[in-house]
């Protein structure tokens, strides 16, 4: 389905819509139309019908959209019909906290072991989870044929680390170091700034 | 400086730049180019270049750009040269992983107050912090003038929280709730949601 290249900028768009019609049908809604659906995500009825066009027909003129239908085939053009494996490297407080939330698995993406450098942390038990060597992070993850990272370490030990994880095979890294990483093209990175969001806001904003 | 509308799409690659020049000069350099610092962002050097020229001149043919001029330029632009306070509704496990966060006070945010709704927790002491009573937001916001808010809520209550935020003044929101917020053209929302991320880069990837 991707032998014609969609834009990067309505792919980004999908997971936003997903995510809306996973809110809607936890809360009993069976069918939506693009003005609704739009309404909730604040983006036009016009863009969704066009960004979802790229992949085929899913709606019905005057009915909308059969939300159950509609969350399978976004959930397969995705891929995350099935579960992805994902390691976590970086075991602070962060890095606790994700590996303590909920919400990765009903969405796709479970993570399968946790990385650190710190003599202290590796070999602890943290929930179900033993800290591995992040030294150990190539010869363990490279046979698993893992393709994602959740990258939670330093700024200054982030670039360092990428390197391993490119080693190992890590196709994806969504990283939580307030740094931009060098990865060659056929890698993805997205990156988890709060700091970012924050200053983007500011920018717009009057006065203190 | 924002007589002439710049793109939301160039404020949003601003933070960027300032980030890896805040980097740099850590690292001890003092000057840098548009081909180097496009080089660590990952953009073009004529993107930075087109971006930076809306604001003036920035660089000198052949020295290229001082990084400490630089940065109190885009630090002027973002408004972040002085420290914006923030509140943070939500005090769960990521609530305090946030709250707990090193990384704000030196670019540009400080996290002045602290919400729970749960009665065991409103009163307990986290760090510095007393968590306070969601119910008491409006009426202790509104009158600081406070302009920004982090919502570390369940995607359940993030709206209705929301509705307080406006109500006490709130002109942006750093949502790490997984859901859409509905507000005003005049508040701007930045989303943080680690799922979306991950659905954004399991679309490219092969195979599992």
């Amino acid at each position: 389905m991707n032998s014609i290249k969609v834009p990067d900028i309505i792919v980004s768009r999908l997971p936003v819509y997903l995510r809306a019609l996973q809110y809607m049908i936890s809360n009993g809604a069976t069918t939506t139309s693009s003005q609704e659906l739009g309404s909730k995500v604040g983006i036009s009825a016009a863009q969704i019908r066009k960004d979802l066009s790229q992949f085929g027909e899913f709606g019905k003129q005057g009915t909308g959209y059969h939300i159950p239908f509609l969350i399978e085939r976004l959930q397969q053009i995705l891929k995350v019909e099935l579960v992805w494996d994902v390691v976590l490297v970086g075991m602070g407080e962060l890095g606790h906290a994700i590996l303590r939330y909920q919400g990765f698995l009903n969405r796709g993406f479970k993570i399968v072991a946790c990385y650190d450098s710190d003599p202290a942390k590796i070999g602890t038990k943290v929930d179900v989870y033993t800290v591995e060597d992040v030294n150990d992070l190539v010869k363990k993850i490279g046979p698993t044929g893992i393709k994602m990272a959740m990258l939670c370490v330093p700024a200054s030990a982030a670039q360092a680390v990428t390197e391993k994880l490119l080693e190992a095979g890590i196709k994806g890294i969504l990283n939580y170091a307030p740094v931009s990483l060098t990865v060659p093209d056929d890698v993805r990175v997205q990156y988890i700034d709060p700091v970012i969001g924050l200053q983007r806001m500011a920018y717009y904003l009057n006065d203190k």
